[in-house]
């Protein structure tokens, strides 16, 4: 750090973003992409818009607003949206998080929680998953702190049902809840509905798993209208125009053709469970993942070790150093051949590690 | 605000954009936009680009950097990229300024360093420009305070030289100097090259003017690597895929079409000089504008007034409440057949008001 930075952040840890090798192709299933491209529609309305980038974007999301309610049903002020799902997390960290209302989440989930919170100066507890790595939904009842929790969990792939979520939210009346719901699209229940219940729930999701548009940065955030109102107030004092036009449009397009997308997280998740399957069968620990994603471990390969070896034989999946699941890996559920592919090099791998 | 909203922002006071109304077809001389479209390999790169939609963007950004770091004869670890200069001007406000570096800037200039300083909760002195609107840069020798200063400034188009901009920098070897050249294409000259001699400049510039981007949010910083470091610091705890992949590469294809958005810079500032000498024939009081706008007032014509007018014949200007520029008006250089428009309603109202 230079000597111009402020001590206020001295103690700030960047996230760090899955890598991104060019040394050569690989098959990438360390980032939770989606390994399907977006529908020819959406293609179709970034080349439309590429033609009007001389002027601004609407900073109110119009015709996405518009769609998003219609499709999930809910009122047009209930919803905002920003640039990825990280940023209207952080807007969230900004307006609601302080001194008085500290943060409390898991100790394994989004490695952005504890980075949102130190960036804003927010005191934190890091409540331990359960042995199975499950959340405890009790640890969480009237803590009288803001609950940010990921639903389904990342790196576990392992959910709350929605009554546990309830609970939590109808628990903590003077506090936000937060429930990340960017996997929810692979099996999960959201919690939307519940917004309309609770005054102090926000749901955040994100277009970048289930509909293709990790490339595009399009997240939101649903709550009743008063919360949405204040996430605008930072919204408008951070980044008015957070949301470019072509991906306004392509996030437009992406939920009229919704019928696609939901299509291919049926297809990720029938690979995922025959991943899970095969992994098990060759000895892996594998949770019941309700994401895009599957964490396993194997109790004869240390997980850096396979990690890496996958990665000599052009795979990348996500290894975390964190003490308590250095074991695991993250895999990113693809297309059935890139699974294939997965099992026929880990196969190999054990075989070579039993010699 | 709801009562979840923290106390430590509750004086803020949110950015408001340029309007956007729906209601009817204007001529948009409101929010200093282009009036001119992308070069078309930028459309053709959108369209690519929407096809890998699937996957993240490359946070590094790096042909994008590779493309800025040769146009401007810079090293590549110079330069970071944003979503918009609002975003990148943010990112030096959170890492640059605390309380034993508060803010200093002009009384009337871009009306987001207030907003960004109560942002983050940082002091600030408006210091207020001389009566002809110019920055007077002794006012900012040896402040001791972080400085931004809009060059040319907005929405006064007035700039200050090389020369002044030096001692402002030299003499604060403590504290950060931010000169934000959104406008520096229409005639300024850039202060990049004295990134290389100071350590404690940061120079801000955008895409959404001189190239034709506003919609796709574009900006960049560039100073010393280790500034640039520390702004990375900031961009990896708040966003680390800030730039999405079409306005990358967007942004890439302008940077290799310079030659395209330069003769448009010719044209606005030809339009510039012909719109200024009109009204000034016109009695109108306009500043010697660097930007791609003017600032003009009427002695016989409110400012307010001149607005609502305009805008009841479809012409859209920015007229800003603020006590010492209420009798002015920015108004943004469009093409000529735009500033004709312009003229003859302007013109017309005139005539009006002296019946």
């Amino acid at each position: 750090m230079s000597r111009f930075f402020t001590e206020r952040l001295s103690s700030l840890e960047a996230y760090v973003p899955g890598e991104q090798p060019k040394d050569m192709k690989y098959i990438k299933l360390n980032t939770n992409e989606s390994p399907f491209p977006p529908s020819p529609s959406v293609i179709e309305a970034a080349k439309e818009e590429a033609g009007r980038l001389q002027l601004y974007s609407d900073p109110e999301c119009t015709p996405l607003v518009e769609k998003f309610a219609e499709l999930y049903g809910i009122q047009k002020d209930r919803v905002i949206f920003s640039n990825g799902s990280d940023e209207v997390l952080n807007f969230a960290f900004m307006a609601f998080f302080d001194e008085n209302r500290p943060a409390a989440f898991p100790d394994i989930s989004y490695g952005f929680y504890p980075v949102f919170a130190r960036l804003n100066r927010i005191a934190y507890e890091e409540i331990p998953l359960r042995e199975d790595f499950s959340v405890n939904y009790k640890d969480y009842v009237g803590i009288g702190k803001n609950v940010v929790i990921a639903n389904p969990n990342a790196p576990t792939g392992l959910s709350l049902t929605l009554t546990e979520v309830e609970e939590i939210v109808k628990s903590n009346p003077d506090n936000i809840v937060i429930i990340d719901e960017a996997y929810v699209d692979f099996g999960g229940v959201s919690a939307i509905p519940l917004t309309y219940k609770y005054g102090n729930l926000i749901v955040t999701g994100t277009f970048s798993k289930s509909r293709s548009l990790a490339g595009a940065r399009l997240g939101f955030g649903v709550a009743c209208p008063e919360l949405i109102r204040d996430l605008n107030t930072i919204k408008y004092s951070t980044n008015p125009y957070n949301v470019n036009r072509m991906t306004m449009m392509a996030g437009y397009r992406a939920l009229c053709d919704n019928g696609y997308y939901m299509d291919n997280c049926k297809t990720v998740m029938e690979n995922r469970e025959y991943t899970k399957h095969a992994l098990r069968a060759l000895g892996f620990t594998v949770t019941d993942s309700m994401a895009n994603f599957l964490f396993a471990a194997h109790p004869r390969l240390d997980g850096e070790e396979y990690y890496s070896e996958l990665r000599k034989r052009g795979i990348l999946v996500r290894h975390f150093s964190k003490e308590r699941i250095k074991q695991y890996n993250r895999i990113t559920v693809g297309t059935r051949e890139e699974m294939d592919a997965l099992l026929r090099a880990t196969e190999e791998i054990i075989k070579e590690k039993s010699k």
